[in-house]
């Protein structure tokens, strides 16, 4: 077969432009021509309420070869553009799925799903769900009772109304309410979660009516009371003009004088990121936000498929309703619709570049996303340096990182959701947990151990958040292993005399299950290439992944939380790959009944030798909230990191040049510290830094 | 009594210039006559090795009321300044302690240290010892056996001989032997750590001469082959020259256009640093570095003394000399004395301010120590950020850190040690450990499983690194209480009837000893004031300590390791605070035999209930060394924090002004990308980024 030349300023990476890389998004043309394919499957009139309308991605089988081959500059594969549709008739619980391909203009399956399986919530549906709420002539009498002052505004809060087996199985809302403080009317941004209300109505999706209103028991036990004539109490507001602020924080920029060290291009719906060494491919999606493909470093197969899977957060309370608070927020609502737009300057620091996506609204129609996810360097601190004693001379570069961050808003909470890359192969996972803590009411002088009351009638409760980020292998190929090592002590005997002595040993995962990290023996999990060795030691090429130690569900196993959140009890899933299989907490989330994800997949106890496996690893924190974390929590910053393991024959960045001062520019706080003539002396070339004293050996 | 009015451009911290505050280092002259003090306690001529010169800190129970006075400005109480000394008379083994009362001019104990309490090692003694060893008639003839090609460079790197019970009670050093690589001779800074040999010299330190010549073991077991000719091996440079650069980083500089936020006032041989509500007091002294003290946030009280305790590093290789390997980097060397000079512009970023020190050499002079700590300024991301999805508006701040840095070289291994603040009250310690790995010779073709071969011929064994930091705190006063809180899941219950309640439950800490995370249970340790409560909620103001889960010390509880690494098997150890236990390994660690650390004093099972406590939190990695690691390694970055819990009233960073495009600068990084009119418009004011859009409830 002749290789078919690709030229273009990307000798690697192409795809022709009147083609779409199997990877990329939907464009709003295709998201036109799929919602019209389901459309023409129906009476014409029929008013579908569309949930999703997303890229089908093609089997592996198909895509990595087209991988390779663009890789290689080979001709590329042709490859049919598919899309997933979910839609319910409106004002139905009729709710569907299907794949469309879009290639073949046909429908590949067209399926109503159980009466038990719903669509996650979305923007227009929740505002409706306020509104009917608000509207309900019971809940109106409800409020009443409360002889709020005039004018005061009412907000609701529709919540996943959540699973506990209890005439569960229609879609519905659970709703709680909250005021804007009476005291501060006319701002709209009134911080409602420092003034919760005990009333909670219940909004059936299918009739979009008010079915029930629950009261939320305000002591310490399940006692519940009738709305009473509300006292006054203070408000507490985030917003800056509610604050004397600080006066004494100068500016800060990171100036890139020469612009920016990446180059992303943008190949129709999806990007291609170029960065030291690194390259892969930036999509975004409904429910994942972005989402990166074909990972390589110097050309390196690495990973073929990053993104996080899902979230879960577990509520401590037990009394109704609280007991059903365990928000998916990727699968009840999804990461990528609930994306900020990150406005120049605020979000994002440094020159930037802004990606955009394409989504689909609840009638079908392309709605854009702009700024969703931003691109960016930071400065991480050094990235290592050696000084030689005996000559004075240090050898020191810094730590360059490249971060793509997104932001979602999840009603209360903001997650921070960042893949970051270093000079030394490294790819870091961070979520940094911010926003608002959810609240409800409770009654003055009361205490309880399953919460911590933030302001004056005000209890936030104990909560988990719990994170599962997918990641689909490909070290250095595509039959990977997951091991992993312990430090053991070895025992005392005549060749470990002195009780010092310790070895590394090694345990290869041949079945898909769950598996644990255990701080006391060091055990590491490293996702390998048996049949790649390391030019210097023959240790097989791998990845170890670092994982930070957390306490995972507390909910027992009978529950309903546990049977959902399946990623949520262990510290790593690992599995077969299988198309499709994505979401750690299954496809549909919403008053889901588990059975549908990780661990699922994993009781079918596959052997993942050498294998296409997929792992997810859990990462979180159990949230105790505390004072200071009210009205709007600083920002909880978790990690987790992959580092390459005799992946490379030394260190990859021992290339990075040098950090100097020519480089980089820093100033002085003072003139009395003047360092006399090194300081502000611009040399050409790279002149190394701290030039060698004249004393060597 | 009459408040004296203590005016200055700080309004709440002066000290005279004419007196030493009581925590300042020893200046220049304070050393000379600490060390004439004690000259003239000997005969004219004799011949003195001085192995510290250092403050003797006051009493706490005189240095308290001082803080506070200074604080509140009130008369500052007259301190005595004290000065500890250690010296040998030199070539002998007499050890001595001394501690001398400069301002009354007195001697108030200077004794003879038992005969196997031994010196921390020097610079001088160090260049010494490898001088001795190349010198030596018997180290020269195994050296001629290797045959090695003419010109070639051999290096000695000392070792702190260590302890194993045999024959260890004279002080000694332990060589070990490299060659700088024959094929780049004239390369100063050629990487002698990749070209290992097995010969290893013993030098006693009383006689300054080799005593014994130990080899290597190269193999799998204990065999030692007799030193054969040499056969060439590639070596293995780090330095900028031997590589082929990348050439596509473009500069990134940090700009503060209007200077750092942050002020440093020296005041004599000390320095106070305020920023953003943070005020501490800052020295530096030849063993713990840079040491805070009088650490607090808008005024109160957080914490009295905060320091690097001491590390230690246990090695795996239970075979003779490696069974010995454990370095103390703070007790046996010292991290003042080696910490780095920071070349403008090459180790911090941005606008620094530089502190120095002065330390004493081994003849009692002083040693000026230009620039071992930078002050700067860092944005650390997003610090909290809420959109309000009714109206769009979003409210966010950045994360603005201050960071006080300094790193040490340790021979092969560096540590970049600092201290970092941020705006939400947050205090953290952060160590990055880079440089060279520790290697010895091993030979072609051998695998072991207590270390990786990192280059042909190239055994770096598995070590531990094992961090104390010392934390004597003052939560909103000096009687402080050690807890701990757990997340315990309810059990089924009628009031727990789905399975997911969970609940917090506090341990009060009553006796002094070690104690232990356990992220099962989400076990989180709080320094807590039980006489101050938040005056929300009513809980009692703390900070908590976030520390990551490590596998602690290896070597069995009968070996020296253990015995000696006093903290080094707890991650918390909580004794009652005692003047002068400032050391987690004991003040003498050089050859030690343990018993006067952490571990001891905790054994003493005093009352800790609010009591003056001081906590000692260890963190650290097991490192299995990998081929990226060498010939230097990517920082691995290791972090401490502690938190605010219930001790603030709301988020503390509440009223950090607004992050703005017009603050922050940031730049597009295509013209493709421009958003049109809110880019490059710059408006005077605080304006708010991301202006609401006009839809409001």
């Amino acid at each position: 077969m002749a290789a078919e030349a690709v030229s273009s300023s990307l000798p690697l990476r192409t795809a022709k432009q009147d083609e779409f890389h199997p990877l990329a998004p939907l464009s709003a043309a295709e998201i036109g021509d799929a919602v019209s394919l389901i459309k023409s499957q129906w009476p014409a009139k029929t008013d579908i309420h569309f949930k999703l309308v997303t890229l089908e991605e093609p089997a592996k089988a198909q895509t990595v070869p087209y991988l390779e081959a663009e890789f290689h500059g080979y001709n590329l594969p042709k490859i049919d553009r598919r899309a997933m549709v979910n839609y319910y008739l409106r004002k139905t619980s009729k709710f569907h799925e299907a794949v469309v391909n879009l290639t073949q203009q046909s429908i590949q399956y067209n399926v109503r799903l159980g009466p038990s399986v719903h669509a996650p919530a979305d923007g227009e549906e929740i505002i409706a769900v306020e509104h009917i709420a608000l509207a309900d002539e019971g809940v109106k009498a409800e409020i009443a009772k409360l002889q709020l002052p005039e004018g005061t505004k009412i907000v609701v809060d529709p919540w996943i109304y959540g699973s506990d087996g209890v005439d569960d199985d229609a879609r519905m809302f659970q709703t709680f309410l909250y005021i804007q403080d009476p005291e501060n009317q006319g701002e709209a941004d009134s911080n409602h979660y420092a003034l919760p209300l005990a009333i909670s109505p219940v909004v059936s999706s299918e009739t979009m009516k008010v079915i029930r209103i629950d009261h939320l028991p305000t002591g310490k036990d399940n006692t519940i009371k009738e709305p009473q004539p509300w006292k006054s109490r203070p408000g507490n507001e985030y917003i800056p003009e509610a604050h004397k602020l600080r006066t004494d924080l100068k500016p800060l920029n990171v100036v890139q004088p020469e612009g920016a060290s990446f180059a992303v291009t943008q190949q129709g719906t999806s990007n291609v990121v170029e960065w030291q060494k690194w390259s892969f491919r930036v999509g975004f999606n409904q429910r994942e936000g972005m989402v990166l493909y074909d990972v390589r470093y110097d050309g390196r197969n690495l990973f073929y498929r990053l993104s996080l899977s899902d979230m879960n957060i577990p509520y401590a309370d037990p009394r109704h309703p609280f007991h059903k608070k365990a928000a998916f927020d990727l699968g009840d609502v999804g990461a990528g619709v609930m994306a900020n737009d990150l406005k120049l300057g605020c979000d994002c620091l440094g020159t930037i570049h802004y990606l955009s996506g394409t989504l689909a609204d609840e009638k079908g129609d392309p709605m854009e996303m702009p700024n969703v996810v931003c691109v960016h360097e930071q400065d991480a601190g050094i990235g290592w340096k050696h000084t030689n004693y005996r000559t004075g001379r240090a050898a020191l570069v810094r730590n360059r990182e490249l971060v793509l961050q997104s932001i979602i808003t999840v009603a209360n909470y903001e997650y921070i959701l960042a893949f970051m890359f270093n000079q030394a192969g490294e790819v870091i996972y961070e979520v940094r947990a911010t926003g608002i803590l959810s609240t409800q009411p409770i009654d003055d002088g009361v205490e309880v151990p399953w919460g911590t009351v933030v302001h004056p009638g005000v209890l936030a409760t104990h909560h988990q958040h719990i994170f599962s980020l997918r990641v689909d292998p490909m070290i250095d190929g595509y039959h990977n292993r997951l091991v992993y090592d312990e430090a053991l002590p070895m025992p005392r005997s005549d060749f470990n005399p002195h009780g010092v002595g310790y070895y590394t040993e090694e345990t290869v995962v041949e079945t898909s299950g769950g598996y644990d990290v255990d701080f006391s023996k060091n055990r590491t999990f490293k996702i390998q290439n048996a049949d790649v060795r390391n030019p210097v030691n023959g240790k097989p090429v791998a990845y170890k992944i670092h994982a930070p130690a957390f306490q995972m569900m507390l909910a027992d196993p009978e529950s309903f939380h546990h049977k959902r959140a399946e990623f949520a009890d262990h510290n790593i899933y690992a599995v077969k790959h299988r198309d499709g299989e994505l979401y750690a907490g299954g496809r549909y989330t919403n008053q889901s009944r588990g059975g549908t994800g990780v661990r699922s997949w994993a009781d079918r106890k596959e052997n993942i030798v050498d294998e296409d496996l997929v792992v997810f690893v859990q990462f979180g924190i159990n949230h105790i909230p505390r004072i200071e974390d009210f009205p709007v929590m600083p920002c909880e910053i978790i990690k987790v990191s992959m580092k390459p393991v005799n992946f490379f024959d030394k260190n990859p960045a021992i290339d990075v040049p040098p950090s100097t001062q020519e480089f980089n520019r820093s100033t002085l706080h003072t003139e009395a510290h003047n360092q006399g003539s090194t300081v502000g002396e611009v040399k050409a070339g790279g002149e190394v830094c701290c030039p060698a004293p004249n004393s060597k050996l």
